[in-house]
């Protein structure tokens, strides 16, 4: 798993001014997008508003016009600072395990209980389709290659079945984003129960086993 | 199969005042529809004009209110139409398959079929999450239901794999929507290829076949 061990480091983000020098600018930075998480998970964008993003951050006004020049800013900054915490929640789990197999229901757990503790993440990634659509395909065109490229070695590593990479990565991600959607946004089933069941069929599929005679 | 073959009549559709009782009425309901998924589409729900989509039609105001009290209620009305509008086009496609692994397929390369010719379904349906949040939530989970009434019937046929079907159900959609995003919305390659290697996937998942010693 050596090719997906290499975490990189805090890429400055997108839709930002600048940088934090210190680190009172980047607690103040990582405190706006936070409240921003909250604000518009709550209201949606339209109804957001960055007195509110101020006021949940704790922050003086002038302190947001540092960072980002506008609504739209932050939120552009958002869906790509949620989509580096997906990846860095799951990246970890995906690295330790053993084979590709356990690795794909190891990050799939990851990518559930992460979901579980920040439900907002759906209704942000999803408005951003309208928002800032260009950071929608992003985020998932990104998360589909990052996928397709970890199947890739493992198929040359003889871990998994020979097979097109890309498709079989739009799928896997298809299945964690729905099965997120039911169990980690609307339902609270056990997770683990689900990622068991879900990860019988990622190996194994639909097909029956034939019993020994 | 015969349990997915009973196609039901038409349904009223949620949302519009009244049934249509001449052909005239009908023609006129379905231009409004097909009008309305345009300029939805195209504009989105904020910009969207109900003299626009009556212009589209080809008809009056005046019939526009005959079966709509505004513009959230076509809207309502649109996401609940292209939701039976897509099983309508795939069920035929499920039923006439001799087993339920290659219905699966048969209906992943409908959908994807559909997808093409109705690229605008997608901007639609996920708008509904911010515009009528019920109604997004009823398009998947009735999907889902339908999903794994029939995969259950397949197990108890003996056709699939033991499993949970609800859990198995979501991650099929999860494939379907994800696949129809990439390679139906935003790509162009031939849905067979797309379709063979998905259904691979379904059906054996990743797991390494052992070869014969």
């Amino acid at each position: 798993m050596s090719d997906t061990k290499n975490t990189p480091a805090p890429a400055p983000i997108p839709g930002a001014n600048k940088v934090p020098k210190t680190e009172r600018g980047r607690r103040t930075l990582r405190a706006l997008l936070n409240a921003a998480a909250e604000e518009f998970g709550e209201k949606g964008f339209h109804d957001a508003a960055i007195s509110q993003i101020t006021a949940r951050a704790g922050v003086a006004t002038g302190s947001f016009y540092v960072y980002f020049d506008s609504k739209e800013a932050i939120f552009q900054a958002l869906v790509r600072d949620l989509s580096g915490q997906v990846k860095d929640f799951v990246a970890p789990r995906i690295a330790a395990a053993p084979d590709q197999i356990a690795a794909e229901q190891a990050g799939q757990l990851a990518y559930l209980e992460f979901v579980r503790q920040h439900k907002e993440i759906y209704r942000i990634i999803d408005e951003s389709e309208f928002v800032d659509p260009a950071a929608y395909r992003e985020h998932y065109t990104k998360s589909a290659t990052r996928i397709a490229a970890r199947l890739q070695s493992a198929m040359e590593r003889g871990e998994i079945s020979e097979g097109d990479c890309e498709v079989r990565a739009w799928a896997l991600m298809g299945i964690n984003v729905f099965l997120g959607l039911r169990y980690g946004v609307w339902g609270d089933e056990a997770p683990e129960d689900v990622v068991r069941e879900a990860g019988r069929f990622i190996t194994e599929g639909l097909a029956r086993r034939e019993e020994k005679p």
